[in-house]
């Protein structure tokens, strides 16, 4: 049968481009081996994370990622047709698998749409939950600051607070996620970062210091908040490093050790796998605050497997709010 | 009676001098009120500590700081006659209290000296029991990197860990520090810091990198180190910030958060205070190290209260070995 896939032609540089990447038609055996299934994908997820991991890869590649998946046709046992598996398996319509890359759904989702498995019940919304409860540990009164709080992550992180009674300071980078995070999710203070000083709102909110602080975006906004606005015993969670990424040069900042030193702060980065084990405990919380509508989710959906490069594009023009999607 | 003090006359400013501090001599009342009691300093600490914690403070004031003391003179039932405490009373040979500033020494001291509890059964021990056992939570095998080897804190550390079964990578100062370290504390690798370039030397004995870091300095170790030698989920205590004490302007380093981020570093700053309900717990089973031969103290005394001020200025010149006590 005829499959389709988004192969990366070369590394991006600068404003990502049409030629970047390409898709293209392969053919994949009609027969199976013995453990074998053949999979259709059912969703796609773009996430902004991919353009810094390219750089780790030798284009020309299959483009990779996480898909949802169903099973089409099956020599594997533990993959009965129909079964809906998570799957690493890049930005391809059809793959043939052993089994080993498949993850069934390991929790509960009841009628919480499947797509949600990409993004607040995915590897965004671990990260969150791993991020905020076991390595910031919320308690209720404790001041919260977090950047990209309109994300797939930052979204997550500050409903999560709110739930847990923090005081949530936040910051985005357009005036609709803004009014997304303030009057939608209640967040306590959001602000455009573009419009403002972050150092001086913070101060202004928050002048005695804040408890926690999740960041997405590193840089100036990490030295800066540990230095000034973290106080005694505070914790940050290291999730995103946004404002480095693309770094040609290593960047200067002033150092933050003494301040950890003399305020006796925790700062913990976070990576998701690490809490693997615990993901489908998380997700079952998760999917309890949806179906109380104490967790909100938004995504931006896009139509069709031709029109994942448009989404992925898109994450870096600002033109979707919380979750990006592509739907079969 | 006359009464002995040091006084603090301006903020240090670079390299400390010797009109910065003075000695000064002053009239205690002769009669006690009830509940008073008059004090003799038998032993006094100087640490470093106090160069930067002296900022927080407006000169002229009686230099801050521990000693041990004797009651000579008493009118409260708590403390007989010839009783010895712990006071954070400051820099005086004399002096006059009501009590709520004086700790009876915690837990059995046995025939160890009494001057320990100012060193390795006091404030620098603590930090160092604490920093290791709470924050880094040593595990046999595991590699860690240490600074200030020979100092107070450095000396103990290092021995917990080498108890703990660390390998145990420090640096020194001198020749003589690194002798005692390497042959009396049996530390596995000591290396002089001013003979060597710390990292190229980290990277040769821990190609593949360290699991623990406890730093007394701060500065360029602190970043090289957090960004370059420690692995996966490594952890840092960071006690000290001596490289950055004498800073008369912000210093620049390159970034930490994306190493803490991508390795899943845990960094913390201690202070001994936090931990105070369990220093009594911590010195009983450091004392037993202490009979039992493993944990091995040294002390740099100077003889008379006269020679506090040049103690405390050896400190920043690396003059002493183990921790520095003064003796009446």
């Amino acid at each position: 049968m005829k499959a389709r896939q988004w192969i990366l032609v070369k590394h991006f540089e600068g404003e990502p481009k049409d030629e970047d990447l390409v898709l293209q038609e392969i053919d994949l055996p009609d027969q199976l081996n013995e453990g074998e299934v053949l999979l259709e994908g059912l969703y796609w997820t773009v996430d902004p994370y991919m353009r810094p991991y390219s750089k780790t890869y030798n284009p020309p590649i299959t483009m990779f990622g996480e898909q949802l998946a169903k099973v089409i046709k099956t020599r594997n046992g533990e993959y009965p047709l129909g079964t809906v598996v998570l799957s690493m398996s890049g930005w391809r319509s059809h793959f043939i698998s052993n089994g080993n890359d498949l993850k069934p759904i390991s929790f509960d989702l009841g009628s919480t749409p499947l797509s949600y498995c990409l993004g607040t019940l995915g590897m965004p919304g671990a990260t969150a939950y791993f991020g905020l409860m076991n390595l910031l540990e919320p308690k209720k009164g404790d001041k919260l600051i977090l950047n990209g709080a309109a994300g797939a992550v930052g979204s997550v992180v500050g409903q999560l607070a709110k739930i847990h009674g923090c005081e949530v300071i936040a910051f985005v980078g357009d005036d609709s996620k803004l009014d997304w995070c303030k009057n939608e999710l209640g967040f306590d203070h959001v602000f455009n970062y573009k419009k403002v000083d972050f150092s001086e709102v913070i101060q202004k909110v928050a002048p005695d210091g804040c408890e926690l602080f999740f960041d997405n975006v590193g840089g100036n906004w990490y030295h800066t908040i540990i230095n000034k606005h973290l106080k005694k015993y505070g914790k940050a969670a290291l999730c995103g490093s946004i404002e480095n990424y693309n770094d040609k040069e290593v960047k200067l900042y002033p150092s933050t050790n003494n301040s950890i030193l003399a305020k006796e702060l925790r700062i913990q980065g976070i990576i998701v796998n690490t809490f693997a084990k615990d993901w489908p405990k998380a997700f079952t919380e998760m999917n309890h605050f949806i179906r109380e509508g104490k967790l909100k989710v938004k995504e931006t959906t896009y139509e069709g497997f031709e029109n994942m490069r448009s989404a992925f594009y898109g994450l870096f023009k600002g033109e979707n709010t919380g979750k990006a999607i592509i739907k079969a």
